[in-house]
């Protein structure tokens, strides 16, 4: 069944109809609640603010995605949010100022001016988690559980776990001090796996094993076993890469103890959001998709801008995949009573006191029939008898 | 407490912090299921359209209020919703294209260019539902019905109902053939209460009978006798005002009847929407503001833009609002679980089965003390005791 009419709706901007919308709402509330129950509190960002608070901070990759208006009341540009995380952010580094770690949630509509790549909508309910103030894996590990239950329980099967960790090879790149052209070429074509560039483009770095680390970057590329050889392709990296590495091996080690049944696939070239995250990277994906279902990362430096620089970690997955991708029922719309147009008295009464014990009860409308009360999802109809108003069956 | 920052933001646009956004969470739910149970079904709508059709229908009069955007895929104006009742009545009209009477409800961010008379808000969260393909006034009292439930779910206090009819003042303005200029002029004293500029204006009309009427309008307000008062002046009227003015008596009877503790409030000149309304008005007010908390009306030529011209009635809400003045109790965020930060086996099991049993636990993050629990709305304490871990009560 179509749910979605594109009828004179732009590209990528859906409308959701009712049995869709039921089931959209159904998933939104439980995932809300099971953020609760993790400590995570709800915010509701703006859906508009001025453009350079939109693309302050980690916000700045969204200009190109970021549909822009002039404020009427100010003069100043305007822009709609094409990402929450950033908002959230702001929340958490200026407007809440907690001393500790905080939990953040949220859930909201954003647009895109162009569908991302493997996608063709423009119009997400974005849903996520964002824990800031704490610096340790502990976090990474706690939103990274909680990635994987929600998409539990939105009864998204067949999951498996991308893992990778910008800090490596920036750490590596820092250290071989290659120029901003070497760079940019060398993140290209890492991110195409194209190892005879790569080892090109390393061959001019003036310490081999630098050279030799960052092209067995490439091959760092698979499931558990990646740690093993990356550890020894370290051996003798400068500390802070060590140190990456050693957070992703535990990452690794809480996860698939607590997880055993989600494969874990490990990607150290695998630079997605570079220029956003600062440490450990995760994706999750189904088999036949080459779009991630949930995403997220480490991403120590937002806040920044907003006057506190604090750790923060987090994941976001967009609803309407949650809904279209996983199995979330609604609460049924196919039972409900069926109350007859009528002046007599007692019938307002026990409509009711049906409908505040939880019942759906819909009143026919002067001309309806009875038998058109099937169509509206009633099993059930509201009868005057001897002893007053009482709910029987309906029987066409 | 300031639940509100504006620090960086548009005026009029706002986030709202956990506590509010647990109240606003808790009212959306609680209306949408009250909604939900009067059988209306849940429908998403686009927050972005092109703008002529955002603008079609009943929305033409929305044009000042809309931001406009380009659309980088089509080249086409986009607009960014002011309103959702004419993006549901498209639903209504061309997408679901039911036969007999439907129902639909709807919940999200609206966007305002300036802020509406009385108000600062430029972003609201606009709640209502819509009954389609009834013209008779038993759709327009289970609507008002409806909204005073809405209210009364709210926990606002102090209601009071106006009531309206914009076809008593067309019926006669038509009547009378009166030019275009003479009828902007009566439009705007009626508007303005001005009797005497009323009676001038009115004097230019040849049928002395149809003058009256018109000048008698400004005295058309009050409690439940103006509509005796109505009968008395419309006498001999043209019969589709006569009809006008039963419709308005009936639902009168009915809301009365059925909610006896809301005061009636009558007024004929009252033209809000008129533009827009093609039947009775309704406005819900508290005392010591200006400013209606709910509205709506009957709308009966929405939809025929979109192929179908049906009967329409619906009112809508402000969930800002209604969290504001009504007094909607959120889950409350000062329980929950303090658990350790702790490798120790047993442990995530045990905080995984309390929040399968609905409970919050928040797990302590490297270097927090339990000291820290409490500011985190913990009342408990999970400790491992010889017979494993245990729920104890916190204390400091």
């Amino acid at each position: 069944m179509p749910t979605v009419d594109r009828w004179l709706l732009p590209d990528g901007i859906e409308e959701v109809l009712p049995e869709e919308a039921a089931r959209t709402e159904a998933a939104r509330r439980q995932l809300l609640d099971l953020f609760s129950r993790w400590g995570y509190d709800l915010v509701i960002t703006p859906h508009i603010e001025y453009l350079e608070s939109l693309l302050t901070g980690s916000g700045h990759d969204l200009d190109l995605q970021t549909f822009k208006m002039t404020d009427r009341m100010s003069g100043r540009m305007l822009g709609l949010r094409a990402d929450i995380t950033p908002q959230v952010a702001r929340i958490d580094a200026h407007t809440l100022g907690a001393e500790g770690p905080s939990r953040l949630c949220y859930c909201g509509s954003v647009l895109h001016t162009l569908p991302r790549p493997l996608s063709t909508a423009r119009s997400l309910i974005q849903l996520g988690a964002e824990l800031y103030g704490d610096a340790s894996s502990a976090s990474d590990i706690e939103v990274i559980s909680l990635m994987l239950e929600t998409l539990a329980a939105s009864r998204v099967t067949g999951v498996h776990l991308d893992l990778g960790h910008v800090g490596i090879y920036r750490g590596l790149v820092q250290a071989a001090e290659l120029d901003e052209t070497a760079e940019r070429a060398l993140f290209g074509a890492l991110q195409r796996k194209a190892g005879d560039e790569v080892r090109e483009i390393t061959a001019q770095i003036e310490q081999p094993e630098l050279a030799a680390m960052l092209s067995g970057l490439v091959d760092l590329a698979g499931d558990i076993d990646v740690l093993e050889r990356a550890h020894e392709l370290f051996k003798g990296a400068p500390e802070h890469i060590l140190t990456a590495l050693d957070e992703l091996v535990e990452i690794a080690r809480v996860i698939s103890t607590r997880y055993p049944s989600v494969p874990l696939y490990f990607d150290l070239a695998e630079l997605r959001g570079y220029y956003y995250h600062t440490g450990v990277t995760f994706a999750a994906f189904i088999p036949g998709t080459g779009q991630s279902i949930a995403q997220g990362g480490r991403y120590d430096d937002i806040g920044r801008d907003f006057g506190r620089a604090r750790p923060a970690t987090g994941f976001s997955t967009d609803l309407r995949l949650l809904v279209a991708w996983g199995d979330i029922e609604a609460d049924s719309r196919n039972h409900g009573i069926w109350a007859p147009h009528s002046d007599q008295p007692g019938l307002q009464t026990r409509v009711a006191e049906l409908r505040a014990a939880g019942e759906r009860v819909i009143m026919a409308l002067p001309g309806q029939l009875d038998s058109d009360a099937a169509a509206l999802g009633c099993d059930r109809i509201l009868r005057h008898e001897n002893n007053g108003w009482q709910v029987g069956e309906l029987e066409f």
